[in-house]
């Protein structure tokens, strides 16, 4: 089938290279310069030290008439307004696949009318070292649910059982994207803050005390259905991705915006609508915003 | 007058540097190698880029027989349990001036019968280039309250009015401690978490909101008779070592042990004493010993 994929960052460009050797991809990235680099130069992929030339389409997201079937929105949760702005280019998509972190984006998601939307959480690890080139640093699965219509074209891919890079269809949207929002809640800030990779917040016991407590207060406002599974789930994932920094570490330490918003900018808003006082979750908030302030006022 | 000096950190030399030139001083020391070198090549000290050379007595503290009129105690908090044990050595001492941070050490210092006890706060800076040199950074004052007794020797040293190096005579021992404590609780450890210049927490705003956020905890618990000029002070203080970095940033960045039991964990008992709960607190109190233990095992 013809697949779509909106950004260029490391999932955009991991779909591309697992989606193009069965399926017509096109890569709609925001700078012209790296649809141009794609195209001329093809997509380099890394896996255990190989590397592999990728040729696909590509070219800028701006002014592009989408004819894919399947389309996959990879572009962080803040840039989705200006993806939402310009929906009058999915009019001849049939499924749109959204993989934002946090569930700041759900609320946009229902103006997409025509389509068949479907949501999903991305548990690979992925490095992209330049415009063309991404390596997967770390084998998971993508997770898949319906938020309405059918599973389209999608559902192709579950049953394609492509090797290290697994689809998965769940039935319950919300308990997907709160399943990893927790966990982004609880590592990602906390690594951020305390500059450790992932493992630490397991090995150095008041780190692991920090997690509760922040825990303790998610679990206040997000829709957790298993307190113990949505806890274990959470160090299991510090466990198999110990030696990693997350991707908000890397965020802040490259000088880049974080997705704070999404993440705990999210769980502040829960609070206030539920009335609930989330001290940790505010000053945590506070204290990566202004890391992401002072380090770029610094820079 | 013959002045004691228990410990040979920054704030012990700084004294000892001051007040050689009017009183015969004696610093006493943990390791025998200080003091050997105190005694071979004189206390060095620096300020505004000049070094001068100050010739005075140094011994190591254990088994060392007392008999100055007036003792510094400026060993950290943490340390202070070793030299309570010893108080026999205070047998022939008038007066014993207590200069911890914190209030943790308030609660031994009424078994000191025999002597006046005065405690105090340092607003000096104060950096120890190595076991026998001392650099004076920023000019302040040393503050002076009666904990039982009379002021003793301690009285001539306001009315010296030595350059530099003021001495001041407050009347409530607890209001001068809780003003330094309420400084050090926000201050200290924000800095170190954040790894920033004391100035950075006034000027970058989601680190304010920090500063605001954890004062409205402490204020539930400390003694604060004037919550506005209590802030105003942290503020100020804040504003005038804006350059600085503080002594809790340099004890992590140096991996040494720090003072947060003293601070923080002295404002948490007060919360569990109280029954009052210090989220905020409690999560930025296991940030600090985590960095600790963090640094420490992967130093």
């Amino acid at each position: 089938m013809k697949i779509g994929i909106i950004g260029g960052g490391a999932i955009g460009l991991l779909l591309a290279a697992y989606l193009s050797d069965e399926h017509k991809v096109t890569v709609y990235t925001r700078r012209s310069i790296q649809a141009q680099r794609l195209m001329r130069e093809g997509l380099r992929f890394v896996k255990r030290g190989e590397t592999k030339r990728i040729s696909l389409q590509a070219m800028p997201f701006t002014n592009a008439h989408i004819h894919d079937d399947l389309v996959f929105v990879t572009v962080k949760q803040y840039d989705i307004a200006a993806i939402i702005h310009r929906q009058n280019q999915f009019d001849h998509v049939e499924t749109v696949v959204f993989l934002q972190n946090g569930m700041g984006h759900v609320k946009w998601l229902s103006s997409f009318t025509k389509q068949n939307v479907i949501v999903g959480t991305v548990e690979h690890g992925a490095l992209k070292h330049d415009d063309h080139t991404v390596e997967h640093t770390g084998i998971g699965k993508i997770v898949l649910a319906s938020f309405h219509g059918t599973f389209g074209q999608a559902a192709m891919l579950a049953k394609e059982n492509i090797h290290d890079f697994p689809f998965e269809i769940a039935s319950d949207w919300e308990s997907v994207l709160v399943k990893k929002l927790t966990v982004n809640a609880v590592i990602n800030p906390l690594t951020a803050l305390l500059r450790v990779k992932n493992g630490e917040l397991l090995k150095v016991k008041p780190y692991y005390e920090m997690m509760t407590l922040l825990f303790s207060e998610l679990k206040q406002v997000l829709p957790i259905e298993d307190e113990q599974a949505a806890w274990n789930h959470i160090v299991n994932v510090c466990e198999k991705t110990a030696d990693n920094y997350s991707s908000m570490f890397m965020d802040i330490s490259q000088r880049r915006k974080t997705e704070i918003d999404a993440i705990l900018g999210y769980v502040l808003e829960k609070g206030k609508e539920l009335g609930v006082a989330l001290p940790i979750s505010r000053f945590l908030f506070a204290a990566i915003k202004g890391m992401e302030e002072g380090g770029a006022k610094h820079g």
